[in-house]
């Protein structure tokens, strides 16, 4: 399997299943002489966690990281950040409705077909478990970031919509409610919704919004590895995400370039923010602020038929503590991503500053 | 400046400015003894082509792509393929307008600020023009590629929209008019639009679809090199794009879990295909599909206000002969970009080939 | 940091300090359905460990590995192998006569210099308890490498030199006494040799010599990065390495084309073999054979003079337990790097096989 | 094939076979605002043409490269230089005695066995041509990194050595003939020796050394990528080499510790420098020095007995304009090579430098 690190610089490396020993990751690139604050870390990492509301998982997972390497005397010092969570839940469960069948919109059958063989228990390595390494990963980039402000928010759930713009939101309420949306009002609907949902063993999608405040210009490289190519590939990385707009994206579309166009005004800013704060992959100092969809988990605790590895037709039923709705867990990890890209970008601007 | 090259193993790395004396690139990686049909290469290149309707940029640019290496008796030897477009068309023009002064919404200004100097000529590095050698490179993964079939076509031009679902088009019709839009009634319309809009001097936007069919099971990696995150990162890299969706997409958030479920046949396909030929970032077989948004151009042939490098206000005029829509000469671009992924992640399998 | 990564495919990140709470690391890339002898694993680092002998350093260090992720029921699973060996021998010793002096021929001040600040313990990630981890990966390359034979071996000790070509030695001999040295009899000598620098407080260098057999023709890249050249980097990447050279090597030079040249046999073969099994960067099938050359352990047990962070002279003493010649211990060491380069190459070699 | 790119940041690519249409390269990651000497780039170049001297091959190749991008008004921008060195050269020669058989020591058959098929005119991609777009982009580092001294110059033809140490000679000779030897009296029977080599349509191996002086301290990854191991697989990655050695090197195995330790003089600097100039991979301030020895090349001007394709003995002669030496001409190659990894190493560097 290639592909378990992401970043050119800022650089993080994941291993582990869901149900093996434990998961983890390697940070390399990190600057020395940080002061990092390891509970914080622990703090971004609880955000994630199963258990928090009653519109997440049910799951016990304590979900605590260990740092093995990297941080010494309260300072990064330059070398890798190994760390580690340990896997505390996994039950000897029994497994046989998963082992020897593929549950629909899961990666059971493709894993087999692509590795002849895989670690069937409650997903393995394509659990989103191992989001909780990019959130510890994350969190690190946040504080080398500190100048910069990272907030996501739930801006829809199934067909409730947020429908104010970013700027007209009091991100201090992202947190006041399980849902993790900044409408209060909104946030109530969502749960109540998520609730019934939940009742009916059923799933539904969302979107996440992110806002990045306070980045300076000239983040990003301009052709392959543009600022929001790259933010674009991070997102969808994420487990169940299916696309990623940013600035005006999808709706942009029908709009006249003598209107999308953003007006400098004299301090090099501009009046409008169609771009959402990119231009030619590099970001100009304005916001930047993408949309991430999420599907329906595919795990429902409802009867349901598929097949088994010879193809024949297996009724059975969805166990276990699922989510019925991944937006809220997935806000720190949005987060995450996007701080693990801006801290590389940040290394990688350094290494082309304009020389004299 | 990072980032010009593409792919981990099947490898395209692109050099040169708008109005320098050559754009071109070397693919590294291209497996020995594929027989590889240039003209065909050429072929694709003329579908980008300024100059091919009325419709888009009347720039007259022969394109001619020069092969240096990595060809012999016909046949790929396996080293790298080095390739040259000569600019050929950098008249002495006038540039004071762009030297001095950042046109709205491009790149000019953040270029300014993160290397402290640009080639102001006709977008330098910025310009689309790059995009050139990513169809050479795409042309030759295409015949690499050889079972796979790319059709990529324009779904949405302004409020414009394509209502039927791909499996009813025939993409057969793409090429017989100037939009490619394979519905002949809706191109038409289209076409109609784009000239209206290019009379006012502005510019549109709009959507374009992609579907790969005949994929073999198994390309992508599950975490951070899925699949559709490489595909997403690969259409955001294309200038003008703000957005990618795949499968079901921004709609499919408004799903239940319930409904968005592929059901599997017994010979593993499934019923219906909401996940857009993907599982857990890994090809499952079915057809891959996917949307991506281009904003309007941002150049406008209107007198505009902007700001000059002191900040002072400057009033101008768009000059130059500019695309009205760039969706569809975007559409050969679209269509390289998904076949040098999807090369890639062939070869990217063989190394994972499970073992005995 | 940047480089705590090795391989382009099959690939190791490795983090860890010598004296913080783990080592370890994350092997990328190995192919699923292996059969792992976890033991075999634990054998190879036990070849590494401190204290094995009398003339070695006599720190008490377990080395047990632990495996977090990647293997399930005896086979790996495609995904990334995580591991850790955890630190159990970090006495809150004196560390006054390191945290602010800088000792000679040790990477203490450069390391001040670069990152502003250093854990002082014990060399902290210049030690060279990193290789530990190498040692884990290499050791499953070799079981992944099944078919290639990987011996290395000691052939010089100070002057003490094996006269013989590898062609006459015993390979079953190395492990026969603590230098592992093939040739007994002076491997008494060197014992000897090396009981006597230790009394006096001092260290000597000494030559490995490596070769692998039975490895197939085409691995290799025959441009920057050639099988030798990658070799090479892989033996100079660890610690205390002065020089490596592969087949006729510096003594080459002297030799006229005429001699040199290996004649083929008809079935490819060749009757000489002064290419080392290389031509042109690419695997020939014959023998490739190398010498590693470490310089003398810059860790003295006797008194010394050096300088403190502001310049001062200072007098001070060598402590601990140290090797007083590095190269028994480094031969799993030069073993596992060697095993590592051409399991990445075995797999990169997969992607450029020839269609058709 | 992989392998055609040199750095991770200052990065090279490079492209072509010694009898296609052209060979070049793509460098990238070069900053902007670099006044660049163009003639000079050119100049380098010429120190390895062929044709230079009595001693080296009489081959006619002008060699001259054309810049395709990246530089605007004398000053690169910060995008990529694209650059082709056309050849001009290739006459239709018979090369009927290399398409079917194997050249002994040299690369043909590896290529047939790896990709099934080559370009057997003049060696292709294998041939030594290849090293003149390192040459082009090693001379953009050179101006890069205007402070640092890199001087390279033969040190060993067959037996003939230079027995003195770098510090007394006197660099400014290196060009005063045609060996690239800094001792005149020396060269002179160097030259005359090669001389007689090539009546005899022999070769004969030899020794460069390259010293790099005015070196910041800093510059180095400790673990896998050490200044010395890229050093090291740089210099490998040069056609001919068989090994490499820096600071006391092979020698150094046969000092004790503590001779070899480098004694810290109170402003950081050493007493001695066996080390080179590097300390746990890092550069310490002091000189960079290295050996690099080169095999007799394998091309003899003689009658000799080979294989064919189907293994059959076949009576052949080699033909053509060949250095009997390698040496002189490969010094511009070990300097541009050294500049490359300087470069490389100095923007990584900026990458790690600490925070606050």
């Amino acid at each position: 399997m290639a592909g378990n690190t992401f970043g050119s610089i800022f650089k993080l490396t994941t291993f582990g299943e869901s149900h093996g020993v434990a998961i983890g990751g390697v940070l390399d690139g990190c600057p020395s002489g940080i002061t990092l604050d390891l509970e914080a870390v622990q703090k971004e990492l609880n955000r994630r966690k199963p258990g928090q509301s009653a519109i997440v998982t049910q799951r016990k997972e304590p979900d605590t990281v260990e740092f093995y390497s990297g941080v010494f005397e309260g300072k990064t010092t330059g070398t890798p950040i190994g760390f580690a969570i340990h896997n505390t839940n996994q039950k000897s469960k029994d497994y046989s409705h998963i082992k020897d069948s593929y549950r629909p919109s899961h990666a059971d059958y493709v894993y087999d077909q692509k590795y002849g063989f895989r670690d069937y228990r409650g997903g393995g390595r394509s659990s989103a478990r191992e989001t909780a390494s990019r959130v510890v990963a994350g969190a690190i980039a946040k504080q080398f970031l500190s100048d910069i402000k990272i907030n996501a928010f739930v801006s829809q759930v199934g067909t409730l919509k947020l429908d104010k713009p970013y700027q007209e939101l009091d991100f201090a309420q992202i947190e006041s409610n399980p849902v993790r949306c900044p409408d209060p009002a909104l946030a109530v609907k969502m749960e109540d919704y998520i609730k019934e949902i939940r009742k009916e063993g059923d799933t539904i999608g969302g979107v996440i919004t992110c806002v990045a405040q306070n980045v300076p210009i000239g983040l990003g490289e301009p052709v392959f590895d543009k600022l929001h190519a790259e933010l674009g590939k991070a997102m969808l990385s994420i487990n169940a995400v299916k696309g990623f707009e940013y600035g005006s994206g999808f709706e942009g579309v029908e709009m006249k370039g003598s209107a999308h166009n953003d007006q400098f005004k004299s301090d090099g800013t501009t009046k409008t923010n169609y771009s959402g704060g990119i231009q030619g992959g590099i970001s100009n100092g304005m916001d930047i602020y993408f949309n991430v969809a999420f599907k329906p988990v595919a795990t429902l605790i409802q009867p349901y038929e598929t097949i088994d590895k010879e193809g024949n037709k297996v009724q059975t039923q969805g166990k276990g503590r699922h989510d019925p709705c991944v937006v809220p867990r997935a806000v720190p990890i949005v987060e995450a991503m996007t701080a693990l890209v801006l801290a590389d970008y940040t290394l990688l601007n350094r290494t082309i500053q304009r020389n004299g």
